[in-house]
């Protein structure tokens, strides 16, 4: 039988070496256009000088975490957190130093139409999409293979997720304090379009673009697609690792990862479109044939792994308990991301409502989008539900324990990442390179190809951010097993007032992170429009358009403040989970767990949906509706619009990433909270 | 040794007695004013109409729910539920009765100055806060006496908390309707004042006051304070019922109720204030007061209740068992009231930095309440966990069971509810004092006087709100312990799937009752905008002044929309918890209620701290900061209002007796679930 590392690592290595490629391919297409080029360039320059300082600020930090994990667990955790971290940054990096360079390209290639013009994005986007998974599997097998122990690939993921909160939460205070600040002052107060290049704030929110939805959306990912492997590791390994065939178990999500990574390849050939077709559905379609091509082929893997002979006391078929969790994984992650995006769709009722409620002034619009909000959290709880009902009982029922069956489905629904990310990173590449052509000054023609590439865009973008929630909270479950076993937990009993407690300040958490990152937003968004007014008022000739703003002055702005308003809501995260386990000891951390990743996902459901809804029924409107844009309604709709921004960029895609952290820290730290703790309850 | 029910009968009627007497001084006030003396007959037949349809409507529903009851379980507890529906309307109904007559009362009064008009609002307050207590302690006394069985008083706590969540959330979606509606025509479009007369819907706004803030908050507490009571009673008879003297235990919370009357009748006394003085500070030293009395005298009652032995397993007096978490809940109950007040407070940096937003527009003022409002629940949080161990380890530590202690503990936070709703009570009528006196056209001065009284009013409303909110918490938390004893749930196991997923679906149903009640207004408010902007277009004379306004027309829309938009929620909050019990059995509704529990709890704080805290920045505005009234800080600050309108009126007051309604059902229904479910998890 063959390895499963062996063939991991050759997958691993056939997406990064295929990413190359696509880089280099993407690089290849011209751009003649001098302005655009020079818009390009400084898009650059502020996206690499934010993650340059964000990751000298990250890198010291991480030492003196991988000091404490030295000194508390072990030299080998450290280590692996020291590499985690390393690599989620790098696969963060390296998309946006694509997605940088790849939206002027696009913008030139719009001038020959979309056809032309979208598989420059696309391949642009697939760079950072195969790399994620190639890098991040290869990280893990390489960790895993050197250490034989699935604890040590834990620290590797405590990295990535550790590196990934922070490099999302501060991507999303950068984005939504140049997009707010750029949009209050420039639209609201001078009428300026979207990307008017007299506004002084449109280079910095065009490098937010890509530092928050890239870079940021890069990290997160690819901590998700890690944690939810590990989670399978340590379960396969605490529960299966003393019997015969018990690596198997183990390894068996290195596996799902590989034939995942294959199948997105596969899937991406068929992402393909005409000139008058729609390229939200080409990007579809690769999703869902990378589906197929991963359920049909797990079935086969599953064979050759050996965990198919008969079981010793059921007298059943375990592959079944394996395969059939995948596939319910796969099949949730499919539903959530659709359902997500259905929700906020400019043709539901829910969008119409709220956009007609604009008549009566923004006061009722808010209250509708909240409401739907929080409506549209029923569906993908129902979803979360049924898949974690599913894969319990499937594995249970086929022998093998039911935790494990949750866990094989988030990797299972995971495995598709290669291509999610691909289609996800294409959003904010054709949303810059409208910016690109605006700036510019390209024809009509060209922009509304941009346009068009660019609403595509905000689909794909809808259904991954359901996606990563509801892989998230299958992770999580799987981890917060992970947590119970390692420090030993049998039961976890809801009438004992310690877990009860812990459950209540696990469940303020996601409420006060949220709380504390739109906070900083507006905190950054005040200081970036008083100084796009002074700009204004102060310099001659910028609001003329014959002298150009000094941009590099916003930009400062948003990555100082960003950088600054990190710190808080970043110790919280880790020092809050550690607190209540040294104070109230292994339940009540267990407890803490189960509150954080309820009102996590709730949370992050509602706002990254409310956020979409407002942002519709903007759109709506400016498609003409109810007087079109500069109408009373429409400014309603605005403000609507910025009230959801820091819900759906900054808050709410932070929350999945926050809880992952905590039940990593939860479960590197839970042995030692175990033996510690001041006032066990 | 004196029967403890013969004291909490007497206790209970000499708090009836003595509400008869000061409604009766209350009449015996005058009024001269003819002009408000219609305006306030406007109120009295708009609240009557609305309460005799209301009621229509639920007693159809109750007798419903009773024979389902009847057949279901057995006569006892479906005539217990019908007389608790009964008598909490009734509570309702006769503090709206006082209210809506006192208003004119106290502006008359006020002619000559705050001494004079100051007590008849109070005395008018006191009578419902004495009706509420008195007759709640009464009924669960009576009916205890009669039957033997706390199962029986459950169905009584049943029925007042169904129908405390229909008229609350009725209440809540009238008030709001009407207020908005009258706000967002004649203040933003019109320029009128508050109660301007021409508005059409000032009188529905008036009368929504009193149907929202004192019928629905009479019909409320009285729900906490029955279910609180009945947590004990249940848990008493289930833990010690066959032990000697365990009666004692049964019992205990009447004789504590008994005596927080008495107490709240001491404390009026102390509720005086001169021409000079705050009339807040006279409400919160009747509050002090009353619980110090409590403190004391409760020491003494146990010593009486045959409890005071040693403990012959532990050696220690068990009454310190049961008086510390009556103390531990009477200071948690001040001190989480107390901070909610403190976060909403005029002179908090939070109201004030919310303020300052409102610079660039309602966008930034809207995310800073909202962030403002998510920080606040964790002050809360800490103290009802706080409460919650302290309560739990002290009844512990004297040989008593820790859930009887956390019980007791939600008891003694409720004891002072006579003093609370009186104080409570008091705001609305100030507030339609105020109106009485700018509709009847009184002197500056007069005007003054009620702007004064409806300060203390607002204060009073904060501090009953959170804590309203704390009670809940601790009831619910004891109803969950009754629940699991009533199942005979012994563990209740965070690892199973089903107790996830229970845990899952309820947490989602706060979110989505919210959401419901907030869509509710948001329609109603858009009828009866179209309302008003018609009546002032289309009938001469209503602008100028010359001509009286339709208000009844108002008054309908606004008696209809609640009325019917009840529908959804009610059947909701209802059928949910069932659902979930007999399709995935006992432990996935125990899940569900723990759930519903914490994320009804960060709700309910959240939308009510958010809801005072963006009218409160609105008032510091109108007090001249920013530009003061009029200007674009003004007008973004509006907005924030009438977001928070609905969160602090109608959704966030209504979600702690939803989970009390829901626990109940479960408790109710329980053994029933454990029996038939279908796929038990």
């Amino acid at each position: 039988m063959i390895d499963p590392k062996v063939v991991a690592l050759i997958a691993g290595f056939i997406s990064i070496g295929f990413a190359i490629y696509l880089f280099t391919w993407v690089m290849k297409q011209s751009n003649e256009s001098e302005a655009m080029a020079k818009f390009s360039k400084s898009i650059q320059e502020g996206a690499a000088a934010y993650l340059k300082r964000l990751f000298q600020a990250l890198g010291g930090l991480a030492v003196v975490i991988a000091i404490i994990i030295l000194i508390a667990i072990n030299w080998q955790t450290a280590f692996a957190f020291i590499v985690g971290a390393t690599l989620s940054a790098l696969a963060g990096y390296t998309g946006m130093y694509v997605s940088t360079r790849a939206n002027a390209r696009v913008a030139f290639a719009a001038r020959s139409g979309l056809k032309k013009a979208f598989p420059v994005a696309f391949y642009a986007g697939g760079v950072m999409g195969l790399l994620v998974v190639g890098i991040a599997l290869v990280g893990m097998t390489v960790i895993y293979w050197i250490f034989k122990d699935p604890n040590i690939v834990l620290g590797f993921s405590f990295g990535a997720s550790s590196l990934a909160l922070l490099a999302k939460a501060g991507g999303g205070i950068y984005t939504k304090t140049a997009d707010i600040g750029a949009d209050l002052v420039g639209k609201v107060e001078f009428d300026l379009a979207e990307d008017d290049p007299r506004n002084p704030a449109v280079i910095a929110d065009n490098v937010g673009d890509n530092v928050g939805d890239v870079a940021g959306m890069g990290a997160d990912i690819f901590d998700s697609y890690v944690a939810s492997v590990v989670a399978v590791m340590i379960l396969g390994w605490e529960l299966y690792g003393k019997s015969p065939n018990g690596e198997a178990f183990v390894l068996f999500p290195l596996l799902l990862c590989g034939v995942g990574i294959i199948a997105s390849l596969i899937g991406m050939l068929f992402v393909r479109t005409g000139e008058g077709n729609d390229p939200g559905r080409a990007l579809n379609t690769g999703t869902i044939v990378t589906t197929i091509i991963i359920a049909v082929v797990t079935a086969g893997v599953i064979s050759l792994m050996n965990i198919d002979s008969a079981n010793a006391w059921t007298g059943k078929w375990q592959g079944w308990g394996i395969l059939l969790p995948t596939v319910a994984g796969l099949i949730a992650g499919i539903v959530i991301g659709f359902t997500s995006d259905a929700v906020t769709d400019i043709d539901q009722k829910s969008v119409q409502n709220t956009a007609n409620a604009a008549k009566t002034g923004p006061a009722i619009l808010i209250l509708d989008g909240f409401s739907y909000g929080l409506l549209s959290i029923v569906p993908s709880i129902i979803g979360i539900c049924a898949a974690t009902i599913a894969s319990y009982y499937l594995a249970q029922h086929f022998g093998l324990s039911g935790v494990y069956g949750v866990a094989i489905a988030a990797v299972g629904m995971l495995s598709i990442t290669g291509m999610i990310v691909s289609s996800d990173a294409y959003g904010p590449i054709v949303d810059n390179a409208k910016g690109c052509a605006e700036a510019g000054g390209e024809s009509e023609e060209t922009i509304r190809v941009c346009d068009r590439l660019d609403a595509a865009g905000n689909t794909a973008k809808a259904i991954t951010k359901g996606f990563a929630i509801g892989a998230a909270a299958l992770t999580v479950l799987a981890l917060f097993a992970a947590y119970a076993e390692s420090v030993n937990i049998q039961i976890l009993d809801l009438r004992n007032p310690g877990v009860i407690v812990g459950l209540f300040l696990g469940a303020s958490m996601p409420p006060l992170f949220s709380a504390m990152l739109i906070l900083s937003v507006g905190r950054n968004a005040f200081k970036m429009v008083e100084e796009i007014r002074r700009q204004f008022r102060e310099i001659p000739g910028v609001i003329e358009g014959t002298v150009p703003p000094d941009s590099k002055l916003c930009v400062d702005i948003a990555t100082k403040g960003a950088l600054k308003e990190l710190i808080l809501p970043g110790l919280l995260s880790f020092l809050a989970p550690l607190a209540v386990g040294f104070l109230f000891g292994k339940n009540a951390l267990g407890g803490f767990l189960a509150g954080s990743i309820v009102t996590g996902i709730i949370f992050a459901l509602f706002m990254a949906n409310a956020g979409g809804l407002w942002d519709n029924a903007k759109k709506y409107i400016e498609d003409g509706a109810l007087g079109g844009p500069g109408s009373e309604a429409h400014k309603a709709a605005v403000v609507g619009d910025t009230v959801g921004d820091p819900f759906k960029d900054t808050a709410g895609p932070s929350l999945n990433t926050l809880i992952t952290v905590m039940s990593l820290a939860a479960t590197i730290f839970g042995p030692l909270v175990a033996k510690y703790a001041l006032f066990p309850l």
